[in-house]
């Protein structure tokens, strides 16, 4: 179920750009019915939100916001234990975002210059819960809880809803829990246009995040610069690097714990042992039967499922960041000491007891990570995706005095004589 | 040539949404050329870009890339004064973006647990620099001098060629101060798509940066994804908060050295004093006479240049928060008093003596800020635009013993089994 290819043989860009066609997807199509139900949502505010629930999620909604009292009622479809799995998350992965709090800052110069950097939480906040199987409450402790540490002010939610015309109760729960501030049952591509352009009743935030199906996906393409939004994930990945003396079992489970998701998903083993890898493929074999979904799972490791054999741990280090995966596992000892050489990664986890699932669920980092080779140059959802900065500066009239040539300068240089003029009548 | 409003009597929402329309542009044509030009420089490369710059800059070209003699030569064509205002300006924008540099964190808990975030400098990036009459060596110190301080590895510029196939002398200038790896001679969406894709000369890039006409910004625009970009700037903007004592000559200098920018660009003036109101329209007719742009000023005044009379400078600061102008001046007593009030603006100029161009050319602040109401959710350019942040996690035995059954709840309870598997086998 792994192709095997040797360092020494594969063709790297080949290998980039086979993980990368897995986004090659038909667009066209959706981009007009996206940009339909946009404008449908921007024009005619609640009623296009209503009339497309009803053809859409085949629900006649009477209310789009969800009352205290359904949500309070969700506490009572769930089990105890997974509230308590869930607070216990929540504390994590509020310790670890709290060191992501940033400072702004002031230089102080002579004549009484100063400069510095202003930091603000965005005003309010969109975040999109998908509804049906793809409905994670984990995503909802992981898109909420950075904004919060932010200090974001209002936190709105967006989900469709069920066939009643109720929410997901381990949704209802999951925001709860994080402080939500307000839920609306409204779904797909005309959740985002609310969330964008404002409703009567829903109001446009400065930033929409959060997962979706391709109809979401293109409408936060489209609505983006207009308000800000997250990334647009593509299909995931785990590479996992591992020397001889890691557990086959280990490394089989972890590689099916992503290829579950999707049959687009990618699962990697870069090793330096060929006897590891034949360990591998007998595990598969062996715990694929347990698992739901066996097919998925299946067709996802036939399709992009590898292993990459390598002389060295370096060997291996250099194909991780040549392939910049969402995931990477680092099964070695004293891991710490290769976190140098990972250049390009979205979440790093450690030795041999630290699967993916400790991220996605409970160690405290954020589950919302750059896809598909984007951890190149982008970063996992963090409290700065929640932040925008002002710069400020101060001049005294001394100050502008000194300088004030040297302005003048550069501004005549472009032939902007306007720009110059502004020092000059200082300067009279 | 600046319509006058009273605060209580303005629509704030149509206010918005005027100032909003500068950007609807008629983009659908633009794309199909760009979507060409991009996919000829992926499929051909060099041969591309020697064909484009012939049919588009009417050039014919034997190297793209600019030797180090011809940019030694670039030295002898400029002035000395040019030179030492460029050195002195790049001194203050490296002090100011130096106190960006953010710093990696570990937390370490109980049982050998530990997590943290990771920063690492963008290995290459790509600045564009546009020709003709747009070649702002200024722009060339606020994109390349971040990503200096961040600490990439390599910074690659493109510009297109004059007629006779040299490059600016000033943008050569400014290139080797700041210390560019390497110049090519390519412009438009051409250049856009080399730094891309990569091309047998050019290299592709993790992050593009810097402005361009319409057919750089969409080439950018479409690119997004496979690169990471920096902001597609839109219209700009100034606001000016003035009370009574501020002296009308400065008002109507700033204002106009704004709207030289571009027919499109907005100066607002926001006052408690309808007597300063009509001291800075004498001023305007005074100066404007003198300027080079005065064609352009006028026009983007008569369109785009407002005055809003306040009661009190609280309601000024209301105002200016909801336009999220790209350049704020406070132009008040005790400016600092107010830094708290303002929420959404790229740069705030402070004091009587402080005007936009000091930020553009010399103070350290960096002028590449985020236009048209953007500011309400992005931030100036900056060291943060050039790193990336990985996160990491280490779990040893006795973590994953104590706290798996948590993981494997919520893995479970979202139908992941294979998930919930990865913890199960670490415990058996």
């Amino acid at each position: 179920m792994l192709k095997l290819l040797e360092f020494n043989e594969i063709n790297k860009r080949d290998l980039i750009i086979e993980l990368q066609r897995r986004e090659e997807v038909e667009q066209s199509k959706v981009i007009d019915i996206v940009t339909e139900i946009l404008s449908k949502v921007k024009n005619e505010g609640d009623k296009a939100l209503i009339n497309f629930t009803k053809e859409f999620d085949k629900v006649e909604l009477k209310d789009l916001e969800v009352s205290q009292k359904e949500l309070e009622e969700c506490f009572n479809k769930v089990e105890e234990e997974f509230i308590k799995a869930l607070q216990e998350a929540k504390i994590n992965i509020e310790d670890y975002h709290k060191k992501q709090k940033q400072s702004g800052f002031i230089i102080t110069k002579e004549m009484g210059v100063y400069l510095g950097q202003k930091i603000s939480p965005l005003e309010n906040v969109g975040v999109y819960v998908p509804g049906g199987t793809a409905a994670y409450p984990s995503s909802v402790l992981m898109n909420v809880i950075p904004a919060k540490v932010a200090g974001v002010n209002e936190i709105i939610m967006l989900t469709p809803p069920d066939k009643n015309g109720g929410i997901n109760p381990y949704i209802g729960v999951a925001a709860k829990i994080v402080g939500v501030n307000k839920i609306y049952k409204v779904g797909g591509a005309q959740a985002i246009g609310a969330l964008a352009y404002g409703t009567e009743t829903i109001k446009k935030v400065d930033k929409i995040v959060g997962p979706g199906n391709i109809f979401v996906a293109i409408a936060k393409k489209l609505v983006f610069g207009n308000v800000d939004i997250d990334m647009i994930a593509g299909p995931s990945e785990i590479l996992i690097i591992a020397d001889e003396k890691s557990n086959p079992k280990f490394i089989a489970a972890d590689l099916m714990s992503q290829a579950e998701h999707d049959e687009l998903a990618s699962s990697i083993l870069v090793t330096t042992s060929k006897k590891l890898y034949e360990g591998v493929v007998k595990e598969l074999e062996i715990q694929i039967k347990n698992l739901e979904r066996e097919k998925v799972i299946r067709k996802s490791l036939e399709c992009f499922g590898k292993t990459i054999i390598c002389n060295d741990i370096k060997e291996c280090i250099d194909i991780s960041n040549l392939i910049a995966p969402e995931h990477l596992e680092l099964m070695v000892d004293n891991p710490m000491e290769y976190l140098g050489e990972v250049k390009n990664a979205g979440s790093i986890f450690l030795g041999r007891y630290c699967p993916e699932p400790v991220g996605d669920y409970f160690g405290g980092t954020n589950h919302v990570l750059p896809t598909n080779g984007t951890a190149r140059f982008f970063s996992p959802l963090s409290v700065d995706s929640f932040i925008k900065k002002s710069s400020f500066i101060y001049y005294s009239k001394e100050a502008i005095e000194k300088n004030g040539d040297r302005i003048i300068t550069l501004a005549n240089r472009e032939g902007l004589t306007a720009h110059a003029n502004s020092v000059k009548v200082r300067l009279e």
